[in-house]
């Protein structure tokens, strides 16, 4: 196991650059991941040597393609121990994911009066669709609020799931405050009600261990390109009854049994689910970030991501200077940080760190409705992977210094 | 501008490697394309140098990554001729776009009663959206048939398109018989009856110059992939004022203005179509495509083609012992050409072809409702692109004279 981060840091040839002259300090991973090597090669060999469309084929590139396809779909499955391949779905992402249900599994089952339950930290990927479903189909969506501490209310959400809620659909870990959800406890809530539980798991399965089994999800999604894969391509995972008695989402070549000019029937899962060409080089590349994740180990990728927090999140709790929003206890945070300097807009933040090379997201991060919660327009996010070391760390708590002394200000007044 | 063709087989490193000891003579180009060397490093050039996600970040990798992104829009826009690239939505594949239109504007404004009209020779993708949005609002799907040479019955096209039409959806080129059909002039009936004509264009684009607006289509769908693009990538081509009015397809990030609790509204064109992090290093892929197809020029494409499909039709239709479907004349077809030995299952001959080193594709071709109008349940196929040559038609024609050899006691059973 290749454990030594310094080391690892040479995969990633992105990552040795100057900005604005200053090398390089990456830290919007929770928007997008960088590639390593490894994975871009996977890319190269699969377009250089076995690129075919998949299924159909009886030639040799038309099965090689096939077997490499297939074969991502299983380190897909024992990634997150699916219980059989059958059960992952390719798909563009965890947006086109979280679609894929609110369309099928939603339109099916939701009736007027029926209650959707998701939590005020949703990314608007898995907010919009529940909300559209709701006002299409006269349900009623409900939220489950925060506690002070910015953490998922449990008290709250005993009160919201009831025996009227259909679906409960809440993220894994929150893509601005950095918390992690208990999601076992949730499913279990949903389940002893009758609901369906939906995991959005964008910011969790690049970053820990996910095991959907032992969660006891009926449907988690997940995207390729926030952990080292390609853009392009994401994963439904869905249990097996729940899969096989929804409809088909789109309709087209290689999802079909049979079709007639009035009528269709149904391909197997997970075929049922992958209309036309799929993103063939991009589950390979899929396959190639999991097996460097793999390599690593994730537990390790979570100690050394959590070993960052460590440092980072207390400096910045105790700067008087900067507000962190979400829980303050580095044990319960991954390495997305959101946070402003007070007095100042994010933007402005994020501009003047790029000036020192230092890359972090600045706004709403698509999650409106917790910035309005928070009382917040927008805020500046840190967000770490495997690849960032302490020396990334220090970069950015020097770069907010120099911020704070550029802008001083503004901050003056502010106080 | 680069012409030679046997200079340009050094682009695509896959095509110089052997298959079962014979070199790979690559004729499956209807369901994916190669990729040239300058695809694969526009691809590794993004990811070791400018990925980041797009459209929100203020950091120096996001205005990059977004510039790129948008860059192949622009390149999209031009190389269709669409009037602005408000009018450009990248989406997954072809598929996707055909899905997207049924989904939107067909699930707005189909009603019981009205009509849709496609083709016999429809591609799975181009006739299931329409056959299930049919079923579910109790409208009348109507097929355009065939003439014996296997076109598109125009007389019969004058029948199917009423008043009560209110879609027209046809391919611009089969990918079973290659034949071009007249979208202009279905467009000319279809508006002139008030209808919307949309176009599946995957099996076009690639090889002919495309003008959306010369066409005057009101919706055009094509794949990355077959054009030498990545995988996981396509277009939608939509006209401003249709896409503007339709509802959003798929919601999450990026394609929202505003996300309130229980209300939403949508972004600009086109990224209200755009939900969620897209295929951005697939796009930036389509563009290098674009840039190789026009440094080679399109019409010199479309010639180059067409002077293998002289060679290669005639011998095969001169052939009593092979049958041929679709238009028989040279001057009338595409690339793609489907055939059998008379009297041995299209499998068999791809396998046996595959023995000699020869990629064609065996099957229904995602055609079904076509396989059944023509009284057949397969067709071998062969497909041509810019760096196929005479030494691979000569090869086919070689390797099917040994398959006609290696089977002729049943050849002969048959006859």
């Amino acid at each position: 196991m290749k454990t030594d981060i310094s080391d690892l840091r040479g995969d990633f040839p992105i990552l040795d650059q100057l900005v604005n002259d200053e090398p390089l300090t990456y830290l919007d991973n929770a928007a997008t991941a960088q590639k390593p090597n490894q994975v871009v090669a996977a890319l190269t060999h699969f377009y250089q040597t076995d690129n075919a469309n998949v299924h159909r084929g009886v030639h040799t590139l038309a099965e090689r393609a096939t077997a490499a396809y297939e074969d991502a779909r299983h380190k897909v499955t024992h990634f997150i121990n699916a219980a059989e391949p059958a059960e992952v779905i390719f798909t563009k992402g965890a947006t086109d994911s979280l679609n894929l249900i609110a369309s099928t599994y939603g339109e099916a089952n939701i009736e007027a009066g029926d209650e959707i339950v998701i939590s005020i930290m949703e990314h608007h990927s898995n907010l919009i669709p529940w909300q559209q479903l709701a006002l299409r189909k006269h349900a009623t969506l409900k939220y489950i609020e925060l506690t002070p501490t910015g953490e998922l209310d449990m008290a709250d959400a005993e009160t919201k799931i009831t025996d009227k809620t259909k679906i409960v659909a809440v993220a894994h870990a929150s893509n601005v405050m950095g918390t992690v959800n208990p999601i076992a406890a949730l499913t279990k809530m949903a389940h002893q009600h009758g609901a369906i539980m939906v995991c959005d798991g964008a910011q969790a399965v690049p970053h820990m261990p996910v095991d959907v089994q032992a969660l006891d999800v009926d449907f988690y999604a997940f995207s390729g390109h926030k952990m080292m894969a390609p853009t392009g391509i994401g994963v439904l995972y869905g249990k097996r009854d729940l899969l096989a008695a929804m409809p088909p989402y789109q309709f087209g070549g290689e999802m079909i049994n049979f079709v007639h000019r009035y009528e269709s029937t149904w391909n197997e899962l997970p075929w049922k689910f992958e209309a036309g060409t799929q993103n063939i080089a991009g589950a390979v590349g899929l396959g190639a970030a999991i097996d460097y994740l793999e390599n690593l180990g994730m537990s390790n990728v979570q100690a050394h991501e959590q070993q960052l927090v460590n440092s980072l999140l207390p400096q910045l709790t105790a700067d008087r200077q900067i507000e962190v929003y979400g829980p303050h206890d580095p044990a319960r945070h991954t390495g997305v940080i959101a946070f402003n300097i007070k007095g100042l807009h994010p933007h402005d933040v994020a501009t003047a760190l790029d000036m020192e090379g230092v890359a972090v997201r600045a706004g709403h991060h698509c999650a409106q409705p917790l910035m309005e919660t928070l009382g917040l327009v927008a805020t500046a996010r840190a967000s770490l992977y495997i690849y960032n070391t302490q020396d990334d760390v220090d970069r950015l708590i020097h770069a907010l210094n120099e911020t704070k002394e550029f802008f001083s200000h503004e901050l003056i007044k502010a106080e």
